[in-house]
């Protein structure tokens, strides 16, 4: 996979790692189309091969298609800030975490990491396929929660919004500057010979 | 990315999605040889891409060589038997999310979450390398978090070994059965329309 020409001059490739990693980015510029039902389904098959712990796979996908029902209430529960773009979304999901073991009545502690590894293979085959795939923390918890019957046993973990791409010049303009891949810490500040420095 | 002959007969694409996802598998069969730091830090390289709310980046990667004082502490934290193959490892690695954010002084409630996406990412370009990258629970956190000096603010998530491929016949005759791509739960038991059922 080559690195996408609006990566390049942001984001460097130190030590030759598959550019599925780099080319992944969280746009907010959207179509305001819907998704064709099996794109979506390829999104969830990508999340569904991630490792968990006893491969208890705690991972749950609730998704609105735009134009319904379930859609409009989770529309409501995000943000202002999220409304702003994410009503081009084309899909809204809800990602949550199974907190019990299924075949064990007992917490499962590894649920929430386990559950962003499926999260992000989700993102990165929809950057593959060229999607918007953005997630968001910025929403009303409790409100998507009831929305889709999380219950006592599920855990709303994020959601996030899926669309097609649309030009950058389609956002409201405070946004606009915003359109561009994120950078990140050097490697030396996240990973440790031994210890972790005091 | 073609999909490997060993995986083949367990794992089926259904929606053509990449085949990073069915390519990776978490093998026990290791060739105790060391790792070459760059190799180590090309996995380190792709976990630094993964998304985080606000992008807070609160991974953390401990890394113990072989033969090293800390991959002995590290290794004797494991479970038993995770020892037991876990001894040809080139690399024993502690992941650890950061609990508060670092320019704000509050709780980080999605920080096991985004460190998970980070963890499949270093996971996806290790199988795609050819080395075994398995993760584990199966461990002492307290010890293994003692052991890294991860203190009051940083958690220990999981562990990783990571090390060069061998034989299945390499492997303790109770671990060769075992030695083989898992299977995973249908997309119709992960990803819901609407809600989740009752």
């Amino acid at each position: 996979m080559k690195l996408k020409n609006e990566i390049k001059e942001i984001r460097n490739n130190e030590y030759g790692i598959d550019n599925i990693f780099l080319n992944r980015w969280s746009p907010r510029a959207m179509s305001g189309e819907k998704l064709p039902k099996n794109e979506l389904m390829a999104l969830f098959e990508a999340a569904k091969w991630a490792p968990s712990a006893s491969n208890n796979q705690p991972w749950r996908f609730v998704y609105a298609q735009r134009d319904t029902e379930q859609w409009e209430k989770l529309f409501n529960s995000l943000n202002e800030g999220n409304r702003e773009w994410c009503e081009k979304a084309g899909a809204l999901v809800v990602i949550l975490s199974r907190s019990n073991m299924e075949y064990k009545n007992k917490p499962n502690p590894t649920a929430s990491f386990d559950t962003g590894s499926a999260w992000i293979s989700l993102a990165l085959e929809g950057a593959k396929r060229g999607l918007v795939v953005h997630g968001m923390a910025g929403f009303d918890y409790t409100k998507a929660a009831s929305t889709v019957n999380a219950g006592k046993i599920f855990k709303v973990e994020a959601m996030c919004a899926i669309g097609k791409r649309a030009p950058k010049n389609s956002l409201p303009e405070n946004l606009q500057k915003k359109e561009m891949p994120s950078k990140r810490k050097k490697l030396s500040e996240i990973a440790f010979e031994g210890k972790l420095p005091k």
